[in-house]
């Protein structure tokens, strides 16, 4: 097991109902900024219920907060909230909401030239403070309710980048099963996907006689194999709406990471199907997984067969035969959950694939937990995946 | 699943040469009490560790602290903590001296008549202030070192009781599986039984269709099974011990007892035979365990099964019997690290247990997640563990 430090200060607000108590939760002088989406928590009671607990807070609100967060977006979230004096935020949404308020609550005090830099600088560029906030999740995928990390995008540059601080961990994230009841399918397939892949990440790499970690790991991917499908199939049933929440959460809360490599190459590869495609983030995930497990099965050999054997069962034929059956099987779970895994399905062809391959050129990032994912070989994932 | 909040601000620093890195999580101006048992600490080199990293700190230090941490042993630290305004504890130790410490913590402020009212009042007293404390684990077993829980042993009145407090988290506690690996292999087996129990209280109850819970309480008792021989044969296998030391702390810090019903009566009858007889908490629970899973049996019928195929993989034969091959099973693992599982095994006899039996005769307390377990029971149990 490798040294690692673990915090993670998050409160959980867990259940049915429980979206009332953030009350308790927030400073009772403060101004609350509501960060939301497109507007679909007007429609299925939970901006009522949000209201209703912020009864007696000044409340601004900011809506129109898109998947994949625009900058340019999120930018005039901060100008409102410096002219407004916001003390806290509340994103009430998915992950692109929680994700895109992560960015505006450390940028309405950044005190640098331009707050891109925090996306684009990495340790270079200081977060010395930020503007504390909560959220109300609506859509269990990202995680990002109980992590520092966000994902930004940028319109002008066709970026799409991350950056994470302790500072921008939520105060506390309520997570009320109930609230996914009103989900479209593909938005609950896309976070089945999302959290699995998140799973993947941290686990599918080389073995680091962490037992402990591989074994949640494995948990979680069975609980997500166990459950997409009935997510799916019955939307009103709370247990099942309750385990997808709390298997998003766990799978990048950092708690299944500590101690062990991970790979984080599919991310990548797949933030610039977004940036160039508009994808869903989960379709990318969908697409490039299982071509990236064909092309790393030589590095990824050891974990390949304990992830057949103890998540897929998988115990029987040459090894080579359990790692194809394992790859076959995932990209299969991925399809029963209604998304296709190839680039063709959206209509992508070859020759649009140029400005990536050229982007990684020119990058030359290495990726992968060995760092061996070189451009030549992301170059042969994404043929492979046409 | 049912409704919960989960809050678990605790840092962790895991690995090896970690101690030297409360340097930085300590305010520099502080005061700082170091907090300890027996002296082992001195003959294997972590005190030296830990005064070095703690160069340039007032320190002043407060050693004995038993086993079974003793209240009238604290009230000793909590009156020198007063007058050398004493601002940071570090505890170095085991689930004892962190439990003390814990103790320690919140009585040097306490406004209260009587520091013994934190243990006896339950929410009836109140505690607003604690001393900031981190600690140094040198024994893997009890959790406390990522937890809010104490227990507290009191030789004038022959109680064992417990507390918690949010306040009573650690900051900070340092994990290096190196400082283990010098411990007698009792404490190691104690340990593992420690935390197996543990998990055991939170997962063997009812189902609470909570996925990754059940996962994660499994994943965590496999790693027991397969990694407590090791630990006993290969004291200095870093990844053994690593695997240990996480699996403990993991075991209770409340993450796998979210939204699902826990029981704590083998760790309630336990705390008396210890009070009584003087036996160490891990044997104690040794002896019960066995017997109050034959005596719960049916309340406990649906999570048995579950236990018995996915723990230990018993696929065959009636209902009945894979229970009973489960607890036998159970019982022969605590055997395997060293410990015997019968009263009668540490000379104790049945008239010897009649003041236990007239204690839980007088508290009428109901134990067990269904709250089943009357003092009735408590006798069929102790009884059958002779």
């Amino acid at each position: 097991m490798k040294n690692f430090d673990f915090y993670n200060p998050v409160k959980i607000l867990f259940g049915e109902g429980k979206i009332k108590e953030i009350t308790n939760e927030i400073p009772s002088d403060a101004t609350v900024m509501v960060t939301y989406g497109g507007g679909s928590i007007k429609r299925n009671g939970v901006f009522s219920q949000v209201m209703a607990a912020l009864d007696g807070f000044r409340v601004i609100e900011f809506g129109g907060i898109e998947p994949n967060p625009k900058y340019e977006t999120l930018m005039k979230a901060v100008e409102m909230a410096r002219s407004e004096k916001v003390s806290f935020i509340l994103a009430v949404g998915g992950g692109s909401v929680i994700d895109g308020t992560k960015f505006i609550s450390a940028a309405i005090p950044f005190k640098g030239d331009d707050p891109w830099h925090i996306l684009t600088m990495g340790d270079k560029v200081e977060v010395t403070q930020a503007v504390p906030f909560g959220t109300v999740l609506t859509l269990p995928a990202t995680g990002s309710e109980m992590n520092m990390f966000a994902v930004v995008s940028r319109n002008s540059t066709t970026e799409k980048l991350s950056f994470g601080h302790p500072l921008v961990f939520p105060k506390f994230s309520v997570l009320d099963p109930v609230v996914t009841y009103s989900l479209p399918v593909n938005q609950i397939a896309n976070g089945v996907v999302d959290a699995f892949v998140h799973v993947i990440e941290q686990y599918l790499t080389y073995p680091a006689n962490a037992n402990v970690q591989d074994r949640w790991a494995e948990g979680l991917l069975q609980t997500l194999i166990d459950i997409g499908p009935q997510a799916l199939a019955n939307p009103m049933n709370f247990d099942v709406r309750a385990n997808l929440m709390w298997s998003c959460t766990m799978a990048l809360n950092g708690i299944i990471a500590t101690g062990v490599p991970t790979d984080w190459a599919t991310h990548t590869i797949g933030h610039e199907l977004t940036a160039f495609f508009g994808l869903d983030h989960a379709v990318t995930l969908s697409i490039v997984l299982p071509t990236l497990m064909r092309e790393t099965r030589e590095e990824k050999k050891q974990k390949l067969l304990q992830f057949a054997k103890r998540v897929w069962g998988i115990d029987v034929g040459t090894e080579d035969r359990k790692i194809d059956e394992a790859i076959e099987k995932t990209e299969a779970f991925f399809q029963s959950m209604g998304i296709k895994t190839r680039l063709s399905n959206y209509g992508i062809t070859e020759d649009q694939l140029t400005p990536i391959f050229n982007r990684f050129d020119e990058r030359g990032w290495k990726l992968g937990e060995m760092k061996t994912i070189t451009s030549e070989r992301i170059k042969k994932i994404l043929l492979a995946a046409l």
